[in-house]
């Protein structure tokens, strides 16, 4: 009798589980995105089917390009770049090439990528986004790691930035030299990015009993907008002698020097940004405005964005992202993944604070 | 006798050539970097002994791995992104994948990357640069191109923009104005991109009678450097109502409102600059000074980026250097050169006027 059954094969395994082949073989590799709860169904399925893999197909499985995927939404985004550079440099060190491949936000370049990936069989894709908020996982059969845009699978593997390090680093800062009434001015509404750092910023003054001077304000990520806030701002806390709110016609009066803002309470002595680009908006306009910064009030950006970072007067005071290091983490994750020994789940990289001038 | 005669080898053409057999296959492939002089020494030796490559070596070179190797001085850089995100689409479309390798201006990682390549038997390799100034060439033995920065070596294949083009545009589009009095703010002074710009001013204007107003300016590529030079061009060609040179004091009234320059005869009526981020400084100066862009000074930068250019106030007429159509050219000569029709010598591509508010 037993010379004559055949061997478990994948497809029994799959028609008991209840999922595709191609689930089986995610689930037994650990590879792919699967639900853990599906992953488990699997391996019960194998374990009571005596399932052993086909050797040949594990040799198979085994041989390796030595070459990665690296498929960016954004190649010429700001974040994007560093990423993939630290990812690359690490791959280099690990005797491994990367592959690029570019979408710019199209589903079907996107889908063409991948297969070309396969087709030249890299060992594991890393994937990177142009912004922090979740994206669909990728429906490959090898590894897979997510850097800066994570997987909205949580079991996947993903690398993104700790804003919620950096943000509370800046209100650290700003309370250990004295400032205490702090504005943020923050970048466009609803994105994740945006929603951690003002929720970050809230928290982390609350450990010291305090909050901010009113609700975190929204805008976008340009220069413009720091410009408008300032006044909006000023427009909404300052105090002129008389103890009377600042009105629009003060402020043209300051920009053409026919009156000083500089003895005035400001009701404010911080304003944290949420990029360098709407810090940078911000000390221009309280440079037309001749308030003082940061003897007057303090101005902190994010992202370390150098071109705008030292270009603004002051020079900011500013979080840098440590992209180079979260595309390095995500190219190691990879490199345990291809090993065997994939990793779930979020992992946060920290943040540094640069000080500057500006506060 | 005939069945006797061994048949004649690389190695024969290399003696009577007086070269390596490296350098045979490299002339008979039109691949490398080689003189002139040196490929047609080598082709005569080939003829003369009636070399007859072995068919098998040929059948081995035929194979492609449709794969291509993107070096990269500095992958981070404005310049080379673009330019590697051209050749990649256009790379993608041909069916071909692109390996990605950053030296960051390191000969060891260069030689390492290079080596790489080759292990894995790229077709062929576009090499970028961060300037247009020109590079050593790279030695291998299949095709390459150079994107951006030129091989220094003239018979080599390289693709760059055509800096006397964009600023040709500059100078018509100013004097379609009505501008006729141009100062030129340049860049990093004896940089290959500041010299050929200056000069296409110099003779965009000549073509049409006239000089720039003094000299051409260098400095570096800052903002700083952009609003310094507004002050030194003020101080040199401006006049008071009363035909006096203009006075610093001067400068520190108007910029204090206590003056206006707005009646006075500048002595100029455009600045040129050599870069968006130049002349975001000269605009912001003027700005601070109250003098009016551009009814009374046209300004206008070269790069068209678009976060420097449109945060201007006004937002900057400018030069789109069009990079992604260099990657792609530079990727559909080496397409060319893989195919066998290499090209030789330098190829420039065209550069687009963008008009916005500034001029």
């Amino acid at each position: 009798m037993t010379s004559t059954q055949r061997p478990v094969r994948i497809t029994d395994v799959a028609a008991l589980a209840g999922v595709s082949p191609g689930t089986v073989s995610k689930a037994l590799n650990n590879t792919g995105s699967l639900k853990e709860a599906t992953r488990q169904r699997v391996r019960a399925a194998a374990d009571k089917l005596g399932f052993v893999p086909d050797p040949d197909a594990r040799w198979l499985a085994a041989r390796r390009s030595y070459t990665v995927g690296l498929l960016s939404a954004d190649a010429a985004g700001r974040f994007s770049i560093p990423v993939m550079l630290g990812a690359e440099n690490a791959l280099a060190a690990g005797e491994m090439s990367a592959l690029l491949a570019t979408t710019r936000y199209d589903p079907v370049r996107e889908a063409y990528h991948l297969k070309a990936f396969q087709a030249r069989r890299v060992d594991g894709i890393i994937v990177t986004g142009r912004t922090t908020d979740p994206r669909p996982p990728v429906d490959v059969d090898i590894p897979v790691v997510y850097a800066f845009a994570p997987s909205s699978n949580p079991d996947d593997a993903s690398v993104v930035p700790d804003d919620t390090d950096g943000t509370t680093k800046i209100i650290q800062h700003l309370l250990a030299t004295g400032r205490r009434r702090i504005a943020h001015v923050g970048g466009r509404p609803r994105k994740h990015t945006s929603e951690v750092r003002a929720a970050a910023a809230v928290a982390a003054l609350a450990d010291h009993g305090l909050r901010l001077v009113s609700e975190p304000m929204f805008g976008d990520w340009s220069e413009s907008w720091g410009r408008r806030a300032v006044d909006q701002l000023l427009l909404r806390h300052a105090l002129t002698a008389t103890g009377d709110q600042l009105l629009a016609a003060d402020l043209v009066r300051a920009e053409r020097h026919q009156a000083e803002l500089s003895d005035l309470d400001l009701g404010l002595d911080a304003i944290i940004c949420g990029s360098d680009q709407i810090a940078r908006g911000v000390t221009d306009r309280l440079r037309e405005l001749s308030i003082d910064v940061p003897a007057q009030l303090a101005v902190t950006g994010f992202d370390n964005w150098e071109v705008m970072a030292l270009s603004s007067r002051p020079p900011l005071t500013t979080i840098d992202l440590g992209l180079e290091d979260l595309g390095r983490r995500a190219a190691e994750q990879l490199l345990d993944a291809i090993a065997g020994n994939p990793h779930h789940g979020i992992e946060y990289t920290p943040m540094e604070l640069i000080p500057r001038a500006s506060a």
